[in-house]
């Protein structure tokens, strides 16, 4: 095998699977080819996807040497793809009655879903969470692609519990705009007492389901080392949580005018300075 | 930039936007060279991928010519991978009380969940589905990855409609096994009438549910060109739907002996001899 040929199976092997660590014995065995060798294909793909922005290659040296990669994104190109989903957001026939949008196209294109995921990825690596963590049913894409950039599981917690989950914990919690009370559950399997959780979920209008997976969390005594929202309604008044990172601001729902504004977070138009 | 640089490059972005056609226009810029090079480029990657049994690169000749990638897998391929998910399913920890199994974190794990999607994509992309269509929850991330890797939109079925979904059209439909009357709801603008959908889930008992769906998708005036089941538990009597495809038949769950058996369907065994 050639140099190039190498370079095709190992780029698609380390880019399907980002995170996942090849040793240089896996690669050896597959292709037939030296560490020695193996090494320096590795340097070309390393070098070439840091010279075209297209995330890192880690490789890791010594006897258990090997490579993993990590989906990464400039602050420009961060920019750019938030503001792609403003655009989007911003069709006007995505108003309802009652001054609602209509979200559900956003979930429905793996691309999209995809590219978001990857965003979320890399914005929260470095807290390095061992689960992403969110509730039924619009949030499951974007929760399954940020597990999947980061080489984790997802779990999902639910509204309603199933039969056939085994023994379950619910919480009680009260939704920041209606007003009312809700309920979460989630199977005492699904997720390991002490987990550093990550949070993530589409849209938050006063956060209170946030809030319940906070709560619910406590309740697993795990760690909530992150919170990640892709929508946040500016408009909802006060907000019941903290220290979450949302990607877009949705300042205006006009029904009459039939105008939608959004913007992308002030922190990554300033990142991207 | 040289040869394997660019292959690093190609290959990197036509593995994770499987069926998305790049023209050599596109690479062209990107990359800066020339387009009798860049076929040479691709069919190093189509040779390589072509012997290593890692997919098909199709390469579309001509001015608007260009390439795409195509997720195969060998009989040998999917024999192996189902073969792993019934080793997981015969763990006899998810009995659950009343014989019920647990199956959450078949969803939970993004590697098992992309596999499983390129099996489904791979089987069903000769039907020419244009939309992945399940019901929530637990279908949701195998019909994400499905539809990820046939470049399709995925369509999300709700058992409880939603305020912001505008106006939504609504089925009964009687659950085969429980024989309770249950409600299936989608947004009319989710899916466009006159459709080719393929319907997708991760578990089937009578079929009662893929019977709603199909129900549901006449309301829609839309084509059924594919239905696709994970798991399906075989001793669940008369099933309510004909042609579907399943993976895996579910034998035996005994919960006072501890023995859960599955194995691999049998056109799966077959075409693998």
């Amino acid at each position: 095998m050639r140099r190039s040929q190498r370079i095709a199976v190992i780029t698609k092997l380390l880019v399907e699977n980002p995170y996942k660590i090849y040793s240089l014995t896996d690669f050896a065995k597959m292709l037939g080819a030296a560490k020695s060798t193996l090494s320096e294909d590795l340097a070309v793909i390393r070098e070439t996807f840091a010279d075209m922005g297209l995330g890192k290659i880690e490789t890791i040296t010594g006897a258990a040497g090997g490579a993993r990669y990590l989906p990464k994104l400039s602050n420009a190109a961060l920019l750019a793809r938030v503001e792609k989903i403003c655009e989007k957001l911003e069709d006007p026939t995505r108003i309802l009655a009652g001054g609602f949008i209509y979200l559900n196209d956003f979930a429905s294109d793996p691309n999209l879903v995809s590219e978001i995921g990857e965003m979320f990825a890399a914005h929260f690596a470095a807290v390095e969470p061992e689960y992403v963590v969110t509730v039924e049913t619009s949030g499951i894409p974007i929760a399954l692609m940020t597990a999947h950039y980061l080489n984790i599981p997802m779990v999902v917690v639910r509204r309603v519990s199933q039969i056939s989950e085994g023994s379950v914990l619910t919480v009680n919690y009260v939704s920041g705009s209606s007003h009312r009370i809700q309920t979460m559950s989630l199977a005492r399997r699904a997720l390991p007492v002490g987990s550093r959780v990550l949070l993530v979920d589409d849209f938050m209008r006063a956060g209170g389901t946030l809030r319940g997976l906070m709560e619910l969390m406590t309740e697993f005594e795990s760690e909530v080392v992150g919170m990640g929202v892709l929508i946040e309604m500016e408009l909802a008044s006060p907000k019941l949580v903290q220290d979450y990172v949302s990607f877009i601001n949705l300042h205006q729902i006009d029904p009459v005018n039939q105008v939608v504004k959004a913007a992308p977070a002030s922190w990554i138009q300033n990142s991207a300075d």
